[in-house]
């Protein structure tokens, strides 16, 4: 293994697997749903996320590749909680793919923000190139805005939906922690100047909050 | 429709509309394949590969935006036919997924080579930055070519699947062609200094050789 002077401590990998295998089980999900989009555009757009998403895949990929340590390895002991967690929020619906994708790309943005400040620099500038390329699922607010105005029916199930998206991610983040004491205890300490893990979840919900917002979905 | 000096011809249309939509369709398709990896590292390089073809999309989508013209209008005539020739050539293992990334990755350069110096100089530049970012297929070749020395059926298997992709491709881009006057009026003209189009598909037949060969195929 060819280390430079600054390799990852074993926590720092821990998150970076897991941010890994989150971006690309999301590419794998978002490029699914494409495919049942009602329009070439529509298709299209999706499409343009999930590349998105391997984009930062491979930032990461990149990141841990200079300390020797391969990917693979890094995301492994996360595939199962990762595709427990799509498996039980399958859309099934095009408005449920654009309302997942939308959520999801906020929640993954929330927490690449969070942890920014509490790993070493080299890392901390990973997640600001991240960062900076978000933003790709504006078109998920206004096709999703316009279907609710039109049906507030749809507007009812779509905000149901929304919720019940944000109870999987965290009871399913919960079970990440639960089982990798590393991790757990990195997100105690980084946590621990804005009230910990009950801050870090009150920060999650009210940006998720403002999300459903923004989709019409509050 | 807000044009510039250089709208594109109808024809330049048809073609950007033809590689786009091939661009999405592989786009999809190896996303599809790329679930079906035996390995995570196998999985990221396809679904990396995949990646790739929405940022050549994006490129194409952005040109012909420039000129007032909607992607999903200039891909419309080709979706049918494109679909058509994926579903014929459906891999059924992860063998046959790299070896059909890997000789559609080539046969796609083979055709912006070849049209890059039918278009205008506006387009001609698209087809190089496309081009410029095409290469991402070489891990296929050291696993086909590994599969194939370990055994022989296999490699027999194999061959026969590379040959009957070209085979269909030919035939589907013929059957576009068809449907296609201007488009078919286009690439006559094109390829007439270099023998028309008879000569085209002898350059593309001789690529294609070759790439076999890379695979341990030929």
């Amino acid at each position: 293994m060819t280390t430079g002077g600054d390799a990852p401590t074993a926590a720092t990998v821990e998150l970076l697997g897991v941010l890994a295998y989150g971006e690309l089980s999301a590419f794998d999900r978002l490029a699914e749903d494409a495919r049942a989009a009602p329009t070439l555009a529509g298709r299209a757009q999706l499409s343009t996320m999930a590349a998105a998403e391997i984009g930062h895949f491979r930032l990461i990929e990149d990141h841990l590749g200079r300390s020797g340590i391969a990917v693979a390895d890094a995301m492994a002991p996360f595939v199962a909680l990762i595709d427990s967690y799509h498996a039980s929020t399958a859309p099934r619906s095009w408005l449920e793919s654009l309302v997942k994708a939308y959520l999801g790309d906020g929640l993954g943005a929330d927490f690449y923000r969070e942890v920014a400040g509490w790993v070493d620099p080299g890392t901390g500038d990973l997640v600001q190139r991240v960062l900076a390329d978000t933003g790709h699922s504006a078109f998920a607010e206004r096709e999703v805005q316009a279907a609710c105005a039109a049906n507030p029916a749809q507007r009812d199930r779509l905000a149901l939906w929304g919720r019940r998206l944000l109870g999987e991610a965290v009871t399913h983040a919960q079970r990440v922690v639960a089982e990798r004491d590393e991790l757990a205890e990195f997100i105690v300490l980084g946590s621990g100047e804005k009230g910990g893990v009950a801050g870090l979840i009150r920060t999650v919900q009210t940006a998720h909050g403002r999300r459903m917002g923004r989709l019409g979905l509050s």
